[in-house]
């Protein structure tokens, strides 16, 4: 026998979460996950279910049956609506323009499609015109996939526009909205998309480990006319759908995280209670007093005005800096915690979210503040 | 605007959970779930993942390296194996005694795999000469697939027999150890199994939503010698292991669910009080006595008696009973959850779990008491 290990149990620090996600996670949340769990076919649970799809629908804004939590992070979200939707030797169109584009193109590869790649810098919104190109040179195209709100460099794209090309061809769409959604304006049905995932952990503010999608009529109607069978099994909509649909018809599929799916409830409800538009609002509020303080320090966006996102907000480490060193004292003197830059945009840029909950005036002043102690003095041309 | 629904805070009921998993939740585990969440990428959720993987090898005992917990259901967990292993054309020798091996079948299959099946009746275990047989005719077959304990019908299968004759005959074993882990013995190097998968929410106690997954250095040499990348992004262990392996290494692969990972480390924190051999004599235990008590009711078990597992009860429904009518009188009456039937045996039996927390001695008393007040009295022989 292998003995065994003498840990202790884990308590975590409390820390202000201001990073591209988790973003803070309020209290009545979590005191949600501690309730006792239930079984996942218990009639309470089916309830609960039905709730939360109901919720979800409204910050979708969208009427779409298929509506509902994915039992795993946005990254399995994002592979739901490929192998799905994606049969092999499917043209896709897809945008990339910042990490998760990229990891939209490498699952339109596993998936067996033909990927035909439109191109932007990094910190650059999708240009509709190379997509309306795209499927000019390309005019039987699939599929158009893009990401409304790149975590990785705080760029928001005009998904309306985008939408709009891919239906004028008979396109489906595929948009990333994890980090949108909840904090800036995604509206499924009023843009015509088709597929879309999100994540729990972004403006929804609840913990991490859970993807609600969204699937059109028109989506579906494509699946159930596959010629060949999906790839996974677990990501099957086919095999879900009877897991997630109404009541009293429902076929075991797997278990669903039950207490996770208690974070989701409440964090939904807590949604319901402000109002999409007012959470749009507080977003955009917070973002203004953030810009206020972080160009004051000196500090430039790295995204063009018209298109930054709100609550991810990616600003170039100052010359001479050490991006590391400031972050790692941000996290142990002041227990704040800040973005690195991911893949091109790597120790070049910060990213400083203000996702959900962690949307408030004094988060603002907390992340300014710590910042200001942390980077040289600002040599400003007004001195 | 779709309009905000008026749905309030969800309040679970406290349930008995004997069914076959979730199980009971003990207060500790709970209350670990709702402790603040912290990044991902912080340095302390770093020093959690490296306990948990510490605490994994002792559950699974095992030296393997690559042992973590997958951020997504068991049925998950299951396919990352399959499509990880299983190369196109490759045959693989997969044993069917229930709904999880049939599962299996279907991994295979969508895994591009060439599935050789090997049957034995629901309720019995498989039977190590068929697979003896099946690698005599197909001497080239790459993989075993079995499930250790078939959580629909209860019975456990010779894991050590059936990985030495794979092992004879140089093929790697994938096993479901879903609902064996913590309460029946697993060995996975005693036994020299290649690749294994469980869950969260049966002997370990924790809420459902994670895989503990281990793979031996002879899984990892195949999975990095294939000839065809794996088909899934999310489940693709080449680029999981970037992120799962040591501290200061790591790369961002997806966010981890972090709250149900203090989960399980609260979990494991008390397998390892308890002792993985203490554990498997309270399991064996507990099913005794629960034993006792259903054939005293006239009860009589699905499964012979080598085979039973002691944290899966399997009891056949007695003639004239309502099967849905009992299960829902359990549930109103009592707040007491037993499984239903799965597959084949659907309305023919009932599953009465004992996985871990939930295998007290006051569990056994309650259940066997609150059935004994809705079935009918026995017209014993003895009478």
């Amino acid at each position: 026998m292998i003995s065994a290990p003498k840990i202790a149990s884990f308590q975590p620090p409390r820390r202000v979460l201001m990073g591209p996600g988790p973003s803070d996670v309020p209290q009545r949340i979590l005191d949600a996950m501690a309730r006792p769990t239930i079984g996942h076919l218990d009639p309470r649970f089916v309830d609960l279910m039905e709730e939360i799809k109901t919720m979800l629908r409204y910050a979708f804004q969208t009427e779409n049956a298929l509506t509902f939590p994915l039992s795993a992070p946005g990254s399995a979200g994002m592979e739901m609506c490929f192998v799905n939707l994606v049969e092999p030797g499917d043209k896709v169109i897809v945008c990339v323009n910042g990490v998760f584009g990229g990891r939209m193109l490498e699952n339109v590869k596993r998936s067996g499609g033909v990927p035909l790649v439109v191109e932007d810098a990094w910190g650059a919104p999708v240009d509709t015109a190379k997509v309306e190109a795209a499927f000019a040179a390309h005019p039987d195209a699939k599929l158009l996939a893009f990401v409304h709100a790149e975590t990785s460099t705080g760029a928001q794209s005009d998904a309306a526009e985008l939408s709009r090309i891919a239906q004028r061809r008979g396109a489906l769409t595929i948009m990333d909205c994890v980090t949108s959604l909840g904090g800036t304006p995604v509206r499924i049905d009023a843009w015509g998309i088709d597929a879309a995932y999100s994540g729990s952990q972004k403006c929804l503010s609840c913990t991490p480990g859970l993807s609600p999608v969204t699937f059109s009529e028109k989506a579906i109607a494509r699946i159930k006319t596959r010629k060949t069978p999906v790839q996974s099994w677990f990501l099957d909509l086919n095999l879900v759908l009877g897991y997630w649909q109404s009541a009293g018809k429902r076929t075991y599929h797997h278990t669903a995280p039950v207490n996770p799916m208690y974070g989701l409830h409440e964090a939904l409800v807590m949604l319901c209670e402000e109002g999409l538009e007012q959470a749009w609002q507080r977003h955009a509020r917070n973002h203004e007093k953030l810009k206020a303080g972080l160009e004051a320090l000196g500090l430039k966006f790295v995204v063009a005005e018209p298109y930054r996102l709100p609550q991810l907000n990616a600003v170039s480490i100052p010359e001479g800096v050490d991006d590391a060193a400031v972050r790692s004292r941000l996290l142990n003197e002041f227990n704040l915690e800040i973005g690195a830059g991911l893949g091109a945009l790597a120790g070049k840029v910060w990213r400083i979210g203000l996702m959900g909950y962690a949307s408030r005036a004094e988060n603002v002043e907390f992340c300014v503040n710590a910042l200001s102690k942390l980077l040289p003095a600002r040599r400003s041309a007004a001195a």
